[in-house]
């Protein structure tokens, strides 16, 4: 099912870009009288929140989750838990033109196909970046519970363009508003986003995230590995393009000699030397941080004029494309990035 | 459930390395009445059987499935379609000095965590490149189903350590015994390869694949999209370590205006005149060809002496690794990519 | 997962008897472009409303479902359909009793313990039969989808107590208030539940259910049949206990020549003489009426002095529940069958 | 999907009745190191073989289960257990003259309708109660990892035509060859059923089955709830055509202040002083023995001459059934009832 995943939890997204609402259901293994840190929630929506800075689309959505079920007096009763995000900021006048002139790099022309122009895509419908913020509650959730168990997810931005951070992801960098080990690297990659929507352009970039703390022994062999399961919750966020775990791409270059992590004892704990395989071996953990990196696509709107089909008159055209549209996405992708991994590592871990 | 994938047909694989059968159940929205090549199907296997050439471990299995139930005559009749294809050539012996003394890259310690030391990990159990034939067989009988409605696959070896491969994937390429477009970018690989091993190492690749022929329209929004549904498949083979879609990681690296690509009428057909989407905009089939690659992780199974722990006696060890290992999984993977993307994308295909 | 039913169309179903919504989501094989008859909903959840006439107790709740994702003008556009219900009519203090008292018949005991205290039961929860709202609403869209096909659903009250209803369920039974065959068997079972009202007590009785129209060939053999869909989400249904298809447990006293349905050509369309099968030949439709019964226990909610424990105090007790208690779930129960059967056969059919 | 079962285990059951095996993956929440006795496995197939009386078909099937993955030295190790069942003793000439003019009461008229004449239906193909050996052998498994917490299942036949069993259900009335409280009645049950073969009839039955020793809490609302998931693989077996928990349809006719099990400490534990709930509150156990009923209907192949039609060309006729065929499948499906109970019993506890 498009909207559902997860084997030990249930998570369902609901709602259109412009529906009434968009939100999600949480079921299954989620514990009863679990203390729910509701400005934890808002916090980590804010990170997600549109309308931020200089190089973020100026729309204004307040994102704040409704719980209309399963959470009372801000404890979990067992019950699922079911948040609302009321759609305030609706705009579908802008996405009027855009009905029978599938934006290039966009779910338009796909949708058309599928639903038989059937489909709400005024703002973008179900293929909307704003589908992200249901997985962000979900997420900011599943972060709190295994926080209580000690583990912990960082990440930063590794690049935005052709500019690349440096150094290794640690909890410091997790925090930054611009979350970079280099903050030069950050102020470069904020001035090639400027750079992009000054020219009505939009630009890519990557996303590194590693959790910590986690145990060795949750996944399973074969389709329940944690590249599975992380990977396929992770390709539901709108752009991304590519995963790669540790070494990933790098490892197809390596000899076995340099890319097998060598064990060795840590005071009485198995640990390995290099961590090549982000924290997995044969789709299971291995008490390492398990690491992996999002490749992100530009954003495909952008305002420059662009070749496209006018689908009523069946004959080639041109699009402009008016609107508020991030020039990246990537800035907002962190916490969307970090979502689905505490997703997929609670539902992991909750069947362990 | 480790063992199945698939929401329309639903795919179980069962067996160890070494049990006396490994196999598969397939079952779900397979038709009665198919005719099944099982000529096809050996031909097939083939590509995936080892001992075949000099860069190749020089085991013998026949690997050939034996259908118990759901074909009759030849012709699938509704029924589940189960296969079993018998281990006949086990050494078991080469595997008693690791049960304590994990292999680095591999499963063994993580397995020895998960199921505390009691799973059969002779020959790698679950975790063995061997689980890959019963994934074949399933991904034969699925590259049928889809040739019926006009849907190829191809693929072709991208790299293999740091030779790369030239030109476009085309069908011709996908035919040849050690499929690269460029015939001097095979052999050179074949050389990397017989080098790596001789100095009893091994080395990672890259495997670039394309599903040809598919309708617009296939996959759902958020984690139905085809690139969860093809990642959460093929990182159930062992060793890969990363995947991409049409520019993938590339497109991180690019502007909007140069990653969007322009639709266009192609006589009354809308195609696009670039692929970096690789077929797929929001989940969903555009009708262009369906392109991923990837990133396999060089054999962790090397002959050079390694550092690891005796997990008996709690300390540092070495570790030299005996037994007939192949330098590089890549050539013998490339069969694995095409049914794990064939039975993906039947998946999706019998839900629309 | 408990609050999940489905294959081909997924229903989730959340909220508890007090929180702030309840609701449901719809998602999987639901159309696009499928225009929303929403009075007819309207209609359909009266049946099920409270506080309708003399032997229904007196909350008056308006249980008009809002819908907040999926349908736009009227009309599904291929996202999940998400209706909420507001909760408005709450009296908490009514149940604060019974927190560590639990009632005789009911959840609280099992909940205590499954959730240790920590559910929020007010209102009776999760358990509460107030959830059969959302079920209606969803079965109130799958009905009008089956309708598009020519199906229909219809059922009448078999019993109360002791007093059976007489004759054969048809269409025009299936619309009256009180719906049964015999209306001087209505009257009695009317005045078997007001008396069992009066009584301080409460009262059982069986629903009899039919689907009509539906085409020869759908469900599948095994885990997959007719019967196991619907019994899995009729038994959903608070306080059902039994439910049989066709002659059921009437079929175990019988002889095979008896009980066989003999088939006959009926102007070119096989049909059966008689109906023992309940439409049903493993577990796949025949095209005759799928019919079958569901037995209701009385309400457990009793104003009677009960015997009960203290759990607070781990003491024999006894307990004396106040607030308002239908005296017969049977009359309200009726459109939630029909629901449930609506959805369990437009699941089926929508995997044909 | 029509052939899997359960939400932390995952049962799939393959074969047709004369395909070259029959047999099932039972994959999931099976511990690795848990010994399994075999020869407790093959005396609980005893019980469902057929050919061992006088009352029962003549065809003697060995069905002793192959174990060919998941078991190593008879310890689980973690991987699906998968066994295969050879079919030995086939007749498919019997089943020719079937082809075109379907039983009555057998799935040949659907199986023909969903197939499109396609389906292998040589001996009952997939819809024969051989299917149910499989089930057995799944269900043996779980009744072994039952007991190993202190859990058991027992049953008896309850009713065989009009002939009933009298008293309650106990352990020493489940080990029995032909399981009834009243040696009396059962005698009696075995004439009627050799009266019924006699006649070239058959006849239904009643199994009655108690879950003994469960813990509280076992279950979830709504669909989770253990009558759902009892009832949904029951009806899996072939035959079964009602089911109902504790008082079930009896409850029906009750008053609550009748029906209502009253609380009650005994010696700090909670129980109920009645068990019409059949141990189940709210979809989840309360403690007390899970009980319940599933009504068989009579076998449908008699040797009566029968009323059919021939779907070939297009008209009535009449229809004499040769082979051999149980006059009453109520004997050999206490086992199976039990091996449903078990699987879905043990699936349900592997999630709490």
């Amino acid at each position: 099912m498009s909207s559902a995943y997860g084997e030990n939890i249930k998570l369902t997204i609901f709602g259109q870009s412009h529906s009434e609402c968009i939100g999600m259901v949480l079921d299954g293994a989620i514990p009863a009288g679990f203390r729910i840190d509701e400005n934890a929630i808002k916090r980590f929506m804010e990170r997600r929140a549109p309308g931020r800075n200089a190089y973020s689309t100026q729309r204004k959505e307040a994102d704040v989750p409704e719980f209309i079920s399963g959470i009372k007096d801000g404890v979990t009763c067992g019950a699922p838990v079911t948040a609302v995000i009321r759609n305030t900021n609706e705009r579908p006048a802008d996405y009027e033109k855009l009905r029978n002139v599938p934006r290039p790099g966009h779910a338009d022309y796909t949708a058309y196909v599928k639903y038989e122009g059937k489909a709400d895509m005024s703002g973008g419908g179900r293929f909307s970046g704003r589908l992200t913020a249901p997985l962000c509650v979900a997420g900011a959730i599943c972060i709190q519970l295994l926080e209580a168990r000690g583990i912990k997810i960082i990440s930063r931005i590794l690049s935005v363009g052709s500019v690349k951070d440096e150094g290794e992801l640690c909890e410091a960098t997790s925090g930054k508003p611009f979350p970079t080990v280099s903050d030069e690297a950050g102020a470069k990659m904020i001035e090639e986003i400027m750079a992009a929507g000054a020219a009505g352009d939009s630009v890519g970039g990557i996303v590194e995230c590693a959790v910590l703390g986690l145990p060795a022994g949750i996944g399973e062999p074969l389709f329940g590995g944690m590249e599975s399961r992380i990977s396929s919750i992770v390709f539901g966020i709108p752009a991304v393009k590519g995963i790669e775990f540790g070494a990933g791409f790098g490892a197809a270059e390596l000899r076995g000699s340099e890319n097998n992590d060598p064990f060795y004892y840590d005071n009485g704990t198995v640990r390995t030397r290099t961590n090549n395989a982000g924290g997995i071996l044969g789709g299971i953990t291995n008490g390492m941080p398990l690491t992996f990196r999002v490749a992100f696509k530009p954003t495909p709107s952008i305002s420059m004029v662009q070749q496209s089909v006018d689908l009523a008159e069946h004959k080639n055209t041109e699009l402009r494309i008016e609107g508020r549209h991030d020039p990246c996405v990537v800035p907002r992708a962190v916490p969307c990035v970090e979502a689905a991994a505490a997703i997929a590592v609670y539902d992991a871990l909750a069947g362990c």
